[in-house]
């Protein structure tokens, strides 16, 4: 299996940059551990650790919008990763968006651009 | 100017990816502080905070391969950003790589993809 630089970081955790494998648009980026690592490397589908509720998490564990592993890049220093992934559902972002990346700086202002996918609170519930 | 979630890691430092502005292609990922988000945004260069250092790093300060800003996207918890870029010189790797991201899993090793477009030995210097 492939080793990557766990120690390089004080928590274990490396960021995992998630990134559309036809258009290249950067979707999220959520931490990796050796653990969700080991499941993405096995199952290929994107796992993480969830640094809020301090588990591991299936991607699209909820929604249903798991993200499946096309190609999967590590850099020079072995502490970082890009999975090229098929976003199953279209949208990566819990608030409905395709990526978590909808907001632009312009003119020192936030600009959200395009409308999110789905209503968070039928696929989440309300709290 | 637009806030980020500093308070969101522990060490204050949070990660920026880079992508080409025309290709998409994930240059590299790096790291900023309130301090080089202040100053990328004022100068249209990008600046991160180099952990191995523990200062602001002007990327290019040493190989001249500065990275011109073209937009800068904010994730949904202002707590990642990702820069899109035009990298002068075309290498953003300090291995001479294109991309830090030159390695892809393939059958469960690391295989190299292209080639260094520059000897780092003469850009750096040997040490």
């Amino acid at each position: 299996m492939v080793e990557l630089n766990f120690e390089k970081s004080v928590d274990g955790l490396l960021p995992a940059v998630v990134q559309d494998y036809v258009s290249g648009e950067v979707l999220m980026l959520a931490y990796i551990n050796k653990l969700s690592w080991e499941k993405t490397l096995e199952t290929g589908q994107a796992h993480y650790w969830s640094r809020s509720r301090n588990s591991l998490w299936l991607k699209g564990e909820s929604s249903g919008n798991v993200q499946v592993i096309h190609d999967i890049l590590v850099d020079c220093d072995s502490d970082t990763v890009v999975f090229k992934v098929d976003q199953i559902g279209d949208a990566a972002c819990h608030t409905g968006h395709r990526s978590c990346f909808f907001r632009r700086v312009h003119q020192g202002e936030l600009v959200v651009e395009g409308k999110p996918l789905f209503d968070p609170a039928q696929v989440y519930g309300s709290k």
